[in-house]
């Protein structure tokens, strides 16, 4: 194990700078700007009256997700998705990612007949789009269902608890929290957790491109991930003012 | 003529709040988040070394535009372009106007063999978010330029005179600048107009859909996009410390 | 100012021969061949029972226009758009434009709820494609409104004035009307007029790619054009047999 | 077998008029409007220098063809494909026959690294829409490659002895030439014919969609298709001169 | 005329080996393993309940035909047409013969509104693809049609006479039946023959691409043919226990 | 909990019976069938020389993967991708993982610039594709390595130790292992481990959309998941006459 100390300085089990700002944009019933060090992502949570066809009639709602970056938010711009006519498997991944964790934190039967669609826009990649995006869409998603239960649309109460992401790697055989861009690429493993408040994981996603990883070296990385979590959402209850 | 004041109290002739953000995020040469009121669109500028296939080997330079609008950016959610595999003729529309318009503030033969990618994408629209574009692509290609001087990547000067832009309507008779999507919508005559600093027009595009217009009309709308585009200039000037 | 004179010798502010062929093909309602020259469009307006979900139970109907460029209009040939399975943006903006322009040719709620269809294809392109298409849609429209009032199917009289588009240009200083090709591509300034009998305004576009405009200019070119729109009226009227 | 006479009074073995017309566009190396009856498409040859990849540096030429229907062509008016951003299966193999039967009438080796596009575009449709556009871009052919001897650019002589091409059907027991589209609907067996002078055939292509077919019928389906060939090989050589 | 053999040692007129293996995946209504020596398409037959738009409330069934090849499935590799994004025209077009093939063998009046669905997937293709298509799609329908009588959701017998399809060509001058890819890329002459049990014939399509054929040869070719389709009738039979 | 046994009567960590046929198609380098039970997938290794453009000059080769469902082979037929235009979400983020997961099984840097495109093709979908894919692919690009080191294009060894995959699932709180569609579809947690010979993940994703997991049921996952995984590897060893 060479010797390895973070560029920016961090402890290996220590978040960038968390700010969620609520309110973001006006037009979406929840918009939220989540940012996690450099990395910086809109994410809204719009609602619509009725559900999809495979929904239809079932009395429950349903949430849908899409995730995008902008041509622009990364360091060499990169063609836009909608002028190319298609939607690269990086996104349709992530898209789906994020739709089926925060289905996690809405109980579809108490939401009536409506859809919330959740749109994550990029706005600076700096590694971890992914993880900010779930964690700010749970806020946008929370301030969506409070406009639903205002407009009295929702009879029960469709919210769940908190989850929140994170990612955690190894790098020179240093487990890290919330890779950076610059660290994410030269990562030997990659592991990306989606967690509920108390520690019950939605989603574990580990990813051993530039190296393989034993049960131990897994049990690591989720403890940092779990440490992760537990901030993140603590930083999202802040901003709910909970 | 009937009566008539401005939902939001402004004068006929009154441009909404201007605010022009420079490094709004730090990847592309140029980022900039432009208002025009609760109109927020993000432009940046990027740069690309080479140039299109028509290009090549004419020892100039390239610019060109694409314009889009946040699924969220709206009221009612739009569906996004890339999961439809389309982009709508309106897109199409306003990304041709935004190239031709900035191509207006440059001069491509002192560009060297480089592209300049604008991007505006709209962030939440209320009306304008055409001229948005154009006057905060302007600020963005003026900083994108500084970075090839900087570079020494451009042998002269490419940029050319500040050009703004902004829009102005007939609204139940009253000729008006700067119209909010509220306005907007029921406006007989929409009128937007490309200025150079000096009172050139680089485009003018009027349209009737609600009625028609005459000349003298014509004028009026002119006179007034021609005060709003001078105002939108020193406001330029202003964020880039001119 | 250099010594200018026009290659086909024309005067400044004459039109190209005119000719436009009721008739042209007999399956859709209206169906007309304008020339501007030697640029030819089929023009053909197609009736269809319903209208679009926007205005479904509006009492009203709907008009939508498509332009389109055969593959081997051009000098040299461009690609089919059906092939590559993307239309240009410039389809796209005159496309929108001829629509626009000849909604206001027609009251909608004279209509009944029925959608006019305009095809406008280019046979053969030599400049004011566009002007040319907007000219002889409105006499394809006003055949197959009469056929729509033979069939009883209209309540009342959708059809108005007559509108006619044109260009203008300037070319080394000179302000010339209805710009061929050759003219057109190294105009500094493009100016397409769509205007009604009488001389209000539909729709007015300039650009000045090449070269910026003052509000002089400005009115030599609405001048110019006001005068060819006239000529084009009546010229369509001759061809109603009006 | 029941009584039967044709709807146009045509016997059963007669072409409809068949008129040829060269240099109906200017723009095309050779350009033909064909007209079968009320079928009528307009056949272009143009000329690009080069050849596909798979024919690069093979020393000789390519030819294809794109086959299309405007969309007023039908009586009900069809989608465009462009816009549909799909072509139809049905073109797809029509411009593929057309492809194929033309290069049975250039010997490409003689043609040098060149490629001729052929454009068939129904300007109004009354069935044998495939057959026609065959026999007008055989003519159009001719007057493509005499423009690239005019020019120098063939070393020999690429063009073979003419093709055309021709329907026959059976409607109600009779066997029937050159249906038109209210026979062609109807028609329990159809055929179509592609021919050279003299008598050998290019393609055959017979389709029993509404009832099969004997060896016997056959034969006499293909008599009168080779009659009907011979015919309109004579009109393609009036049409040039030859 | 040549001295000529055929590499695998077969007579002219005689078939490659033929191998139909029924059930060979389970979840379709049929599936069947069609082999014409190295030439392997799995064939299957789905049954959905409901028709087309265009057939609704007719009172009829409908069926359609999908093709398509493993982008493995022949010598060099070829791009997954999903992932184009596009269907290639050749794909279409036999797309569209097996589907207007397959029709000729059922009467759709007597399959209710039910909708079957032949989807012929070449595994591995050694030339006549799509005539193994064609024969194995006949056995995999037969096994739909008593599926559906089984469940008795179709009123009477909507299974007709078999067809059977093989191809035939001109070698060297010599007329051959069942062409492998090594025989079909050279010859002069491809004539694919779909028939009915009794030697009426369902379509036809001959084609000269490397050389013309006179109506002699024609002859020839559907001779070989129709003892070819004979004998595949025979095996189809064989296979459905008939 | 509830009383619990498998349909199929398995042990709770017993995986359904393994086949792996070598040779199923004859053009690839590398052609395997695998079978999982009833889960039929047909995987193959093609070799190309060259590799993508991010990998010019590198020295070294590439590997890519394609995973599809053949329209017939679920329950309910689903529709073609290649004739809807659009690659599903789920497609593509199984063509990814099988990509990066085989990346783990071979050295980019032994295979000199050759890229190997495996295709995994379900034939028939009972639960397990992804894993079945995997666990398959890697027989085939073993077959491939082999052709390529016999044709003497890789200089080095480019093969790695075996991969294998397989899922685990917790029904009604019991963890099994390998889940046919089934039981997945009823599963509150579905974890996908794909693991090298000797113990290492390669990857891991486990998802919880119909109930969160704990550590404990991670571990337990984990477990069954590396017995399967070791029993497919001696399969994977056997089939190879390793």
């Amino acid at each position: 194990m060479t010797d390895f100390s973070r560029l920016d300085g961090r402890a290996f089990d220590e978040l960038r700078p968390v700010r969620i700002t609520r309110g973001f944009t006006s037009n979406p019933a929840g918009s939220v700007l989540v940012e996690f060090g450099n990395t910086r992502v809109m994410c809204t949570a719009s609602v619509e009256e009725g559900v999809p066809r495979f929904k239809k009639d079932s009395g429950e709602g349903w949430l849908t997700a899409e995730y995008a970056m902008l041509p622009s938010a990364t360091h060499e711009r990169m063609p836009r998705e909608s002028m190319k006519g298609k939607v690269k498997g990086r996104t349709h991944e992530i898209s789906r990612l994020v739709g089926r964790s925060l289905r996690a934190a809405v109980d579809l039967s108490q939401l009536g007949e409506n859809t919330i669609q959740l749109d994550c826009d990029v706005l600076q990649a700096d590694g971890g789009t992914r993880t900010a995006s779930i964690t700010g869409a749970y806020v946008a998603l929370a301030d969506a269902v409070a406009v639903l239960k205002d407009r009295g649309v929702v009879p029960g109460e469709p919210l769940l608890k908190p989850i929140a992401a994170v990612s955690a790697g190894i790098i020179d055989g240093h487990v890290c929290l919330d890779l950076p861009y610059e660290e994410d690429s030269r990562a030997e493993v990659d592991l990306n957790v989606v967690m509920q408040e108390g520690g019950n994981f939605v989603e574990i996603q580990g990813t051993g491109e530039h190296g393989l990883f034993g049960r131990e070296q897994l049990g690591e990385m989720l403890d940092v991930a779990a440490k992760g979590c537990e901030e993140l959402i603590a930083a999202q209850k802040a901003a709910l003012g909970w």
